[in-house]
């Protein structure tokens, strides 16, 4: 029912750096400001604020220091960078449902030169989660990344070069993206191979980076959107999902310990929504924060079999000109790690038709949020 | 567009105490069984859970407890008690959009054994905002709401004694409510009159008590519902609101200070998309945490003018038999303080029939969340 009722009519960002100098607070609000300049829209026009719970700004002072008047609609989703499509699904509802003319999905982070999300933690409130296995030392998101990295290897026959070319992909995305940390820094797979263990099978190259940045989307009626000046990113599906025996990074206690089962969920809603199958996308933005998780999503989303995501990325299939491009920006791992926003903002470019890694043909352009946790996704496409 | 999809087909509690002896986990989901029974359903009928931010049970971790498979919806909404209603309005739009056929809220609190929350605190994220008053020494929801309290009594007249008779109506209705902790227990005006300050104009009577519990709610489609064993308590509407110069209690650079604007935001929403209007409300459930938001709520929502709503307290219109009994379950002054979902499911009893303290006639049943914050507010209705 929320299918192509709503739009991402803009989009804003600041620069993406490892030290932005200034507050979350005041991250958020540049680039909600940004992208309301982007949908030629006015702070008074938004009625609604959407963010992720780890976003440290309230939507009340974003609305505030923007200079929205008064709110209609306000939410939040957990569970880190799953909440990424999420959050838009909230602007989706909100606006269908007429609760909101124009809401905006905002997330800040000072990733980098604040709070690093790469280190030991307990993982806020999964605290009784954590109890299991921190007190074994396994207390970083890499650590409980690497057992299921470790599992993949094992049950597929896959090599950690599988890894390595999902990230020397990215990077040769990234190279050529002037908004990407690593512009202009392609590596080679020699280089993945040669970076140091972060937690094997992970090397450094597999996890992606840490950064400084803000992102912003404006979500409308599609009907209003046109009327606006730029062409409507719209949502033709939005959806969430969790999995049987669902935890925060660490699902150990499943069947199938390499799988996501929590994006399948996701999937079938998109493609039930949206009408589409897996060979309508043109191009995919996955959450990569850690490289054997576009792997897994590949074959979760129904791209292709399970264990069989190697062979597409080793053939050439995720890169520019290849079967699927996937996250021609550079993703996480290139261009910056901004929770999965800054990836939405490049799938409205595609259907823009404005990126500068643009590719080519007029499909639609399936998003996903992080993974490991509940999740969510999106499809977006042209106004038809 | 949402008004009169779904209707809450469940509610579920734990009892309330001052020392549940239990984590805030179990007695979510203790709550949430109680609710699923209520209603008819299962576990495995479940397709998503909402709660508040303040909420320390991860909704997965609620889920797999619970026995619920897997989930396709999941949100949080921030601003402690004022997301009493709003998460009621996550699940309604859930439902309506066809995301979750059944979607349970529920808030699980240990606010008296645990963390209480009328101890000096900054305020979790709204830390920007409270450095502008904590270094003064303003720093419990009492002295907050004290400066507002101070503000309403020297605007309009009104006097202590006026916010002393909205507990004593609190507590007289919680004296014939087995549930509340205040059960058997009413006060008279002169007992509140002796009561101590506790951050003056505001004596101890004025402050809602300290609670151990958790409540949980059903939400499911209208259709549904019917077929399910207790008559629907239907959403007519269900609203958000934020104010202009809106802080998290602390509101005080608004040119009126003794007013809620984010309730009047709620409220237009409220009579727009029910098409009722206050002289259709039956019995209201009104947030008590502090008795004068009780007064200005009734100002802001439109039972009577601003200043006025003394007089309608003084004339008993706010008890059993009088023109609008408000919290006849005794409120968070009387029954409990749980978030205001206590009231939430009084309200559905109102509708049911079935609440110890009946409000005669079949009226639309009007429902507030927390004030001095960003709120939301619901009207259920009997099925016609």
């Amino acid at each position: 029912m929320i299918s192509r009722t709503a739009a991402i009519a803009g989009i804003g960002a600041t620069e993406f750096s490892k030290d932005s100098g200034r507050s979350e607070l005041r991250l958020a609000v540049e680039a909600v400001r940004a992208a309301l300049d982007d949908a030629g829209l006015r702070p008074a026009d938004v009625s609604g604020l959407v963010t992720f719970s780890m976003d440290t700004s309230a939507e009340i002072a974003v609305g505030r220091e923007v200079g929205a008047p008064s709110l209609r609609f306000l939410s939040r989703i957990s569970y880190g960078g799953g909440a990424a499509c999420a959050i838009v699904q909230q602007a989706v509802l909100a606006v269908a449902a007429g609760l909101a003319d124009v809401v905006v999905c905002y997330r800040a982070l000072n990733e980098r030169s604040g709070r690093r999300f790469g280190q030991a933690s307990t993982g806020g409130f999964a605290d009784v989660d954590a109890s299991w296995h921190v007190p074994m030392g396994l207390a970083t998101p890499a650590a409980m990344v690497a057992m299921v990295a470790r599992r993949y290897l094992h049950d597929y026959g896959a090599t950690t070069d599988d890894f390595g070319r999902v990230t020397v992909a990215a990077r040769r995305h990234a190279a050529t993206n002037p908004a990407a940390w690593f512009h202009g820094r392609p590596i080679t797979l020699e280089q993945h191979r040669a970076s140091r263990w972060i937690a094997e099978p992970l090397r450094l190259l597999d996890c992606c980076q840490e950064s400084d940045g803000a992102v912003a989307l404006v979500v409308t009626s599609v009907e209003r959107a046109r009327d606006l000046p730029r062409p409507p990113a719209v949502v033709a599906a939005a959806a969430q999902g969790s999995g049987p025996g669902q935890y925060v990074m660490t699902s150990y206690y499943r069947d199938r310990i390499a799988a996501l089962p929590e994006m399948g969920v996701v999937a079938a809603q998109l493609w039930e929504q949206s009408g589409l199958t897996p060979d309508d996308i043109r191009t995919a933005v996955l959450y990569d924060h850690f490289t054997p998780y576009v792997l897994m999503q590949l074959e979760e989303l129904g791209f292709c079999g399970p264990g069989e995501a190697r062979h597409l990325v080793a053939e050439g299939g995720i890169e520019l000109g290849g079967r699927l491009p996937v996250n021609p920006h550079g993703g996480q791992l290139g261009e910056a790690y901004l929770h999965g926003m800054n990836g939405i903002a490049e799938a409205v470019r595609q259907i823009r038709g404005t990126s500068v890694n643009q590719v080519a043909g007029d499909g639609p352009v399936l998003v996903t949020a992080g993974t490991g946790v509940p999740t969510s996704g999106l499809v977006l496409e042209r106004d038809l």
